[in-house]
């Protein structure tokens, strides 16, 4: 019988969301960074949800308050991916009954860390007991609001589109995937003065986020790997899997990008913003795999 | 150090959130089923997250079907508590990489099933992994909308109102737990025909959940336990401690209780709406005890 094990984590998803009923694509944007829902208003609604594991996402003696920063604000990245802004927020924990009370309140000052940092509250949740030995789950969802002007996709990029990162890559284990911070006002500078034709934020590896960017615009890629922003003392290859960067990548018009990257150098001097390849045509250009897969 | 087991879980859940951002008391009403979100309009935002473990709320080896229809009903349920219902559902999934591909996609058949009967869509979601041996957890987040004029919150109810309860009881781990019905549209009747000073739904045991309701109505209570509507084969203390009822508790007026229960006998002829008590003033009354905590 099938396992998790033997199924890809894009492939499975796809199998399980062609069971349940879907909103119209006018309604929402599947397979994004977050779910955009759209009344018709200027405004749209973001939704998302996600979650860490202890063991997986966070290693058990990780300090509690990081793990909560991490978990709210890997959800505060998805919503910058967008264009967007996260508001409110929903936590559940999953724990033994076994798990110090301290452990649990220094994990809800992580979260407020972050939720206080970007002007978003708490309005509801709920902690769970899971059986002892049971890895803990800390799982956020939260709504957000972007301008309708401002959503930017992973699907809007176009052959010829110069692809851009924020920060570097690579290393994250080594302290930056507790510690990260989303590229909210990144992104809203972005989506306000040079719009991307289309965006996402890398949470899985370049080696694997940039192959869902341009398969959702129906495109192809060349990558400059050399000119890769790798954390000092990373490999290539490490910038290309390793995985949670939490960066902005991004494809941006050709005619744009000398300007936005003068301008950016003003504003976030101490943020390189570095391009890194090109979209192509379907069918052109090179192929890419690596990266981390939830159930590899 | 105090663990999470030595302490009940509404004093942890205070404890928690003191630590973290908050709505104003005007955007977001907490402590309630769901939270509320008002930005003027007629219609409120509801929103709600809530996990069942493996092990804990559903056995390891229960139809996978119906384990997806309990995640989503559960949520359905505490929309229906509020006069509400819901719209926007978000799944997260962790299991082990050895879980086959099959019992998820019964999951998700189960959710849907639950969705499609609600009218609900799946906006979003994400499938982790779990080390190998911990319990599988499905936490699902849903938006959901309600009329100004028809939320009903816990906080209502004042001395003399009378307290019903829909259906019976009691003994839901005999199956109920897995198939029970959320109370949408006995909530929407009510709420539009006569709209209940406070009302909630019972998940944790009449014991447990009356004693919310009072505590945020300011008063006291009389139960005639004597009038428990309890599942055939069930005792007294079971109705009161068992959990999972998901059945709706109600405090109505005095003066419309009689009408409205011949109207409801005459809707809902196979459901029975049972008077088991009154709200007194604060300070007079019974106590009550009992009933499920997440981590006793």
């Amino acid at each position: 019988m099938s396992t998790l094990r033997d199924i890809g984590e894009d492939p499975l998803i796809d199998r399980l969301v062609a069971l349940v009923p879907r909103p119209s694509a006018a309604e929402a944007r599947p397979g994004d960074d977050c779910a955009a829902i759209d009344t018709g208003d200027d405004t749209l609604q973001l939704l998302k949800t996600d979650a860490i594991v202890s063991g997986v996402h966070f290693l058990p003696d990780a300090p509690a308050r990081a793990v909560g920063w991490k978990a709210a604000a890997r959800v505060t990245s998805d919503m910058a991916a967008m264009g967007g802004a996260p508001k409110y927020f929903l936590v559940t924990i999953a724990v033994s009954p076994e798990t110090p009370v301290l452990w649990l309140e220094e994990l809800y000052r992580g979260i407020s860390d972050c939720l206080t940092t970007h002007q978003a509250v708490l309005v509801g949740g709920e902690t769970c007991r899971i059986p002892s030995g049971s890895a803990a789950v800390i799982s956020i969802a939260a709504t957000g609001t972007v301008l309708r002007q401002h959503l930017t996709l992973r699907s809007g990029g176009k052959p010829g589109d110069i692809l851009l990162v924020t920060g570097s890559l690579g290393g994250s284990i080594t302290g930056k995937h507790l510690s990260f911070t989303p590229r909210i006002k990144e992104s809203d500078w972005l989506v306000s003065n040079y719009k991307p034709s289309a965006m996402m934020d890398l949470s899985d590896g370049l080696a694997k986020d940039l192959p869902r960017l341009v398969l959702a615009s129906r495109c192809g890629f060349a990558l400059d790997t050399a000119a890769l922003p790798c954390t000092p003392g990373c490999t290539i290859e490490q910038a290309l899997n390793d995985g949670e960067d939490y960066e902005l990548l991004l494809a941006v018009a050709p005619e744009t990008v000398e300007e936005m990257r003068k301008a950016w150098a003003a504003v976030f001097p101490e943020l390189p913003l570095t391009v890194i390849g090109q979209l192509t045509e379907l069918g052109e250009g090179q192929s890419l795999s690596g990266g981390w897969d939830h159930f590899a």
